[in-house]
């Protein structure tokens, strides 16, 4: 089934052209899969971004992590920082359930290296979260390596958005938050690139809600049972084709706080901002023989990349948004969808 | 003459209170002073930031710096960043001219400590820029310590907004750009606290243009001969009476960013854009000779603050636009007032 | 069994006066618990670092971490930089078991906290790491919930250094590494304070090794068979009870590089060097009620706390490696005593 | 005249080679001059590093700054950090004459920019600083672009090394402090890198001085009226001809702090300590016009740029004092040299 997206409704965000599905699968070889876990006590699940079909432990991306505001518990970011590169998957999943799912991300990648004859000693997993608690028992932590499993054969091109996987309990603006995704294609250097989004979105106060410019979040606040502050986190990941250094992708993601600021949020105390990048544009091979060479776009014509990252993450966090249904959970809590209201 | 504001324009932006000026200078002890420089080849100046009616080298006061975009020219944030304090004025300029006026800012320091009996041997200046070559010889840099010394005798509570000091050159969305302020008061744990912001606004392109939500670059583009690209700069000052240490201070000029980005702007490469802040509320002495005792607010009230300073940020952008009057610059560039299409 | 330290080889590393036990644990209220795992496949374990009798998620403490160099997998210092504060325990363990461990830190807390009657819906989890995989099946993650519970059991005052805990299966500059730990009695405005340090060491190229001084590691080379790079990590735990705000406190554990630096290291690429401080000296609460007031050493007389940090850093290295006896392991590898060469 | 360094002594530091001067000219196309200034009232100078021999405004090379100790005033990092590459020569000088110099330094490269062709309207000048006021007046600020063109014309390979320059008023450990170089070539993936070093040596506690792992400083300081503390600041720059990006170079320079720590100090607090360096193997044009391909060592070989730039840090600090020679000020301050004393 074919969800309604933001431009299903007639609102298209910023000013480039979109990639294919619209989505961060744009950018070749990157497929996401989710697991769900929603019961009576629980609202929550996994999904996993795989930037590559290869093995990114032995053909590593240049990547980069910004972090907006730090209340939040991702691990990997400390070498990505340090060394610029990305070297397993990326996978989301709720505040309390990081260590569990990193350590399932660790031994699938141990238990395929041992495979693939190349064993490994070492590896740095990459964790994002958000706090679902409002209607999930988050101290439980239900996730496991049967999750991420999950998650992992769920990969595909054409993901689902909103209530799904590490979306599943999360909550955007006092409605109902989700995974959202979206890209753009640039053209740089007479070559087209493709920068594609996908967020975990869990963050806002009702009463800021911007809906493409317009300030819905006053009049909506009269309506559901918003929330009074901005807190939760948001997590984005940034996939692109176009050939960065480590440097440069830092300062490309940095711009998702634009996307994030044009939906209202003044970046809350309380929602760690996490972001998160890879360019799959070289391969750094894990053992490399001799001196590489990275490609790398001009830095006069980046800003073209820093626009497209922009908007593709307000179009994202508004997919994440109306794509999700509303849901009552076992606890009583109704989170309801942005679809109801426009 | 009263300049006429955002405001009285029947536009408010944000949810606080502001303060009496609803400027900078509503923070007890702030005063700000200009020099301008137009003639047929230069069109820029100073403009001076006092953060207190004593001697700041003596009697310094917590700050922090936070560099949104690096490519920028600003002097003085390494020792900020390190230390945490702010020992001297704050000065804007253009780009060129930061040498010049770094050591106006030096001799004057270093004389007045002199007379007031207690020399120094060391200080720490803090100067800002923007570089406004678009309607200035820029190389030629013509501000010297008489424009620093004219900067700070002017130095007042009600100074005067728009193509001022180092206002009186800049361009912002293509129109004529300057110096902006706006204050906010915000009420944590019973007792009301300003924070206020003065902003050289010199970034933006014209097309990007969001004015209180609505996006009037598009059309504006089509009148005046605006920027392709966003490129110039923007620095933010950032006083507040509220007790900060100097972490929190600077996750408090942090969302300076936000105001930026609801005017529309993507953080253009070109646009370094650096915000200093500094509190009042605690002052660290030169040879302290004891334990101190730092007052701090809550973390959980600090999103007061965080959204003090965004709506601040916008307003004063707007304000630095709305009172710049157009200008005709000697070499034909025409750079008109946002006033005239409101 | 009381161990041999380096002062009792007659060895005493810098000027300042040292602590009762000379131990981490000199700093009132922390305590130190091994769980150790050693087989004919493992040799890893844990060690918890408790840095109050108290619950510190209720009454948290100024914290601050520093990256030396990232190459690392460390958990817990996104937040710690943005807040500043420590909520958790600190556990060390090897590098791919960071996940069990983070989880059962966080069952541990979320469990506690349920008790005492005030449940928690989020915490940061602080677990640092080596990599022992040179005498340790490390892929296969051995270490869980119930290792991390009898650390916690385990946790006193006069702990045991060397092949224990998280230093079970480290090496360190070629020879068997291990937990070391040191301290420094420093005066400041008329009080004495404590600094405190643990380190789980693992790194350094034997022909680099200094030992107070002496550049041994050459002749050192011939006789064993060393390391010919300087990978591995070196995690360093800073406890004081001096108060500082968290911008000083970063300011002082970056300078237990200079110990590691004195025992010969250049900081190699494959080190990761991570440092992570706490002081017990102001109490930050959960929910604070009111203003702060963080009492704070005048920054005039920090060079103090810098001097202990990096002589007592020094000193905890090599108390790792000389508590640490000879361990021959499973797999054939032998890891020989710096005890057995002084 | 030829300076006895402390190779001279027999004293070698370190096991790489030393370039042909043992000096940062050994990177090809690097020059250095100096401007000293030597009255009854002042001991300064400037000095200059010209890292090409063409204009670096429009063929920049990629730099990195860090900052291991910020109580400092250099300019230029906040560009550098950014954009990752240097576009100016960079200066050295006394810490209040920093605005004059970098004023000097945007007026050269704009006055030879416009000779060229190729006017510029903006440019980051990199400015370090010491502080030199126990022998200089410093308040006064004596230097301008008259010294700075002098330290121009004078820029050559061979350069003097001690009280030289921007070295001329400093000291180090209580001695004379000054100038002082040093060079390594490591061979990497079958091809010879050089890497320089340059110091402005103004810092260091006498009793902690350590010659090449002998701590002399005890015994020095008896003979001395040493310094109680460690304050006043040490530059270091950096050059190299080896191929690295920006986050590689950030990761070698912090390396210098290796350099530092075994020559004794602690990191003062009073000791800014600033670190800056490039590589001269990749060009980034002012106006590129297509994708770049930046070359680039693999990581796993970049410990032996680490190491070099360790230990030639080290040696440039020992040459620094050993060519400088014992300075009697014209107000009574005598500082030694430390060839006096080995």
């Amino acid at each position: 089934m074919k969800q309604k997206r933001i431009s299903d409704y007639g609102i298209n965000i910023g000013e480039f052209p979109k990639g294919r599905l619209n989505k961060i699968t744009d950018v070749k070889g990157v497929r996401v899969g989710h697991s769900t876990l929603r019961t009576a006590q629980y609202n929550t699940g996994v999904t996993v971004i795989l930037p590559t079909e290869g093995n990114i432990f032995y053909e590593k991306f240049v990547a980069a992590s910004f972090v907006h505001n730090g209340f939040g518990k991702t691990v990997g970011t400390v070498q990505i920082d340090e060394l610029g590169i990305l070297e397993s998957p990326i996978a989301l999943t709720n505040t309390l359930n990081v260590g569990k799912i990193a350590d399932a991300l660790v031994g699938y990648m141990a238990e395929r290296c041992e495979k693939e004859g190349r064993p490994i000693a070492s590896i740095n997993p990459v964790v994002g979260e958000c706090n679902d608690s409002k209607i999930n028992k988050i101290t439980d932590r239900p996730l496991d390596e049967k999750s991420f499993g999950e998650a992992l054969e769920n990969a595909t091109e054409d993901f689902a958005e909103g209530s799904v996987g590490a979306g599943t309990g999360t909550q955007c603006y006092g409605l109902k938050g989700g995974i959202g995704s979206a890209s753009r294609v640039v053209s740089i250097c007479g070559k087209d690139y493709t920068l594609g989004i996908l967020v975990q979105s869990n963050y806002g106060r009702t009463a800021d809600l911007i809906l493409d410019g317009k300030p819905i979040g006053k009049e909506l606040d009269k309506k559901v049972n918003g929330t009074e502050c901005d807190q939760g986190s948001i997590m984005v990941i940034v996939a692109t084709d176009a050939p960065l250094t480590a440097r440069q992708l830092k300062r490309v993601i940095r711009r998702c706080s634009v996307g994030i600021a044009r939906c209202g949020s003044y970046i809350g105390h309380g929602s760690g901002e996490v972001f998160i990048g890879f360019s799959t544009a070289n391969i750094i091979p894990a053992n490399p023989d001799g001196i590489l060479n990275i490609s790398s776009i001009p830095e006069n014509k980046i800003d073209l990349l820093f626009r497209a990252c922009g908007e593709a993450t307000e179009e994202a966090i508004l997919n994440s948004m109306v794509t999700a249904e509303t849901v009552k959970a076992g606890n009583g809590v109704v989170l309801r969808s942005l679809a109801e209201f426009i």
